[in-house]
């Protein structure tokens, strides 16, 4: 059976490990209120005051209310999905993801962007309540903490893909990927070719995927006992035109390395671009490795070496641990991180004999 | 104020025109049903047997009955977006077009993929009506005739982006772009760069946009009296394997064209990478020209030249016609076309002198 308004409207307050703990006309019946009134709050209705919102919530929580475990066999009719920003072929991987699993179970795939600004969170917000959603999926989402509470509060199912830091909701459910053992694969790749000075340009540094992807860089080194030369190690924030600058600067050294690794496919990009802007042929001149395998890097020139994250997988699990919790049936394993993998195109070539 | 769900399932019978016709009482009375029945069937709940729904969306369509006209100052709660398929870079450009109209408005963006299968539609249609979706913009869809009556049965407003033929449902309104006078442009500027012998790799023949970029080609020839020679042009499908073994097979003809004209920017980038393999340089030896202006080309190697379709833009037209149809506004204009622009960058040159 699909849900229909009944099923989306049904609830129970259960404490977090499950069991029910109060009903619905106990927390009425604290707050002062009548049922339809608290029935209103758990459904995010706009129809109820500020005041009478703020105490019904508060009940909710302190009772450690969960909200609509559906009945086995009912289905979430939607789940939202957060991105700061649309503006990266990444984010159509993750999306793909999400709505093969939701699409599956029923359940509509609402997609929105935040843009880092408080106030189109907090339109979100508004609008999240008044769509009364299943879930919430996060990606790489610096909510602002006020808005971590509502979250809480409202009661919805949250899990977070990529956690740009510690998970913004410490219950919330989490699927990285393994960027530390990708950025060791990616830096093994070169040292075996040959390369000695190694160039990387780095995401930006308040998230975690930047800090673990230098790291395994710097731990592949190390392993191969190469002394880290911290001029080689230039900032980037992803997207392509930092590649293309800081390509620049590693090639403007007195000693330019022989090979650049980007912490993401765009940077890649972009660094490709400035060696062709000054005559230096990939891989004959210079190897370029990214991190992500975008589609699109099958079809670069030349096709790009990277490190592949498994996307539009991690979609795939953020939405089923999200549907599981939505029928209050907890992850078997909150905190994953899936596996990274080297695949090696044309963009990688031992160093040119000097 | 944003729609609850009491604003999401009012509902009255009108006319295509906007006058009120009939009620829903009338509806009831002349199916033998009660009003409560009437009204799953308009908010598409499942709860109602097959026949009962059959024989009550017949009579709702027979008096030109149209969904939930908001009332003024209301939000429609939630759009649907629906894609073939997930796998485009171009698709979240789109998304980002929508979604930005949506959000303002108070709209969720449920975004699908039917991936050209008649069981993934046929589950998207039942999600359609358990969400009870407040309008529908399909991209490029080619939906089954079946799926096509079942929407106008439904009453939900819908928009068409790029539509691949006829409209699915004559009296949606449709956004589309100038493909005939983008394909016209990018001829153009090869005729003007000295180029006589231009090769065209084709998207699928089946789609209106494809035959329009190809007229386009021809119409700039014919403008500059240049022989259309047939075997300059080589089919394709839009994605960069087909750009790839179309350049080859251009290059084996035994007069190579001196530029390459692709009818998307993703077979452009596949080009170009043919012309790397075989040792051709972009664009000393060779010239490309692709058709989008995906973010992603602005920093290919070389960067593309390409015909720019004003995705975002689309979509976000899109969502207006469908918000505005969703408080029964007719569209001023219900088929429009927004302007593509050549964007020219590193990928043409003049013809090496032979």
């Amino acid at each position: 059976m699909v849900a229909g308004e009944g099923a989306r409207r049904k609830a129970e307050a259960r404490s977090p490990d499950g069991a029910v703990k109060v009903t619905i006309t106990e927390i009425a019946r604290e707050a002062g209120v009548s049922v339809p009134t608290v029935s209103r709050v758990v459904n995010g209705r706009s129809d109820v005051s500020p005041a009478t919102r703020a105490r019904v919530e508060d009940l909710l929580h302190r009772h450690g209310y969960r909200r609509r475990p559906a009945a086995p066999g009912t289905k979430a009719a939607l789940l939202d999905l957060v991105f700061n920003d649309l503006d990266s072929p990444w984010a159509v991987e993750i999306i793909r993801g999400v709505e093969e699993v939701a699409h599956e179970a029923g359940v509509g795939t609402v997609v929105s962007a935040i843009h880092d600004r408080a106030g189109a969170a907090r339109q979100w917000m508004t609008n999240l309540r008044a769509r009364a959603s299943d879930g919430v999926i996060l990606v790489t989402s610096a909510l602002e903490p006020g808005l971590h509470d509502e979250l809480r509060h409202l009661g919805v199912p949250l899990a977070v893909i990529d956690p740009a830091g510690r998970s913004p909701v410490a219950e919330a459910p989490t699927v990285g990927a393994t960027n530390w053992a990708g950025g060791m694969a990616a830096t093994e790749h070169l040292l075996q070719l040959g390369h000695r000075r190694i160039g990387f340009i780095e995401g930006p540094p308040r998230l975690l995927c930047s800090r673990a992807r230098l790291d395994g860089y710097r731990a592949a080194l190390d392993a191969a006992r190469v002394a880290a030369d911290g001029d080689l190690v230039v900032p980037g924030d992803f997207y392509p035109e930092s590649g293309f600058v800081g390509a620049g600067r590693l090639l403007d050294l007195p000693e330019p390395p022989t090979a650049i690794f980007a912490a993401s496919d765009q940077m890649a990009l972009g660094a490709i671009e400035a060696l062709r802007r000054r005559g230096l042929r990939v891989p004959q001149d210079m190897s370029v490795v990214g991190f992500d395998d975008l589609p699109e890097v099958r079809w670069s020139s030349p096709p790009l070496t990277t490190v592949r994250q498994p996307l539009s997988d991690m979609g795939k699990l953020a939405a089923r641990m999200l549907l599981d919790l939505a029928r209050d049936v907890e992850p078997a394993a909150p905190r994953v991180e899936l596996a990274t993998e080297l695949v090696v195109r044309a963009s990688t070539a031992p160093p040119r004999r000097a």
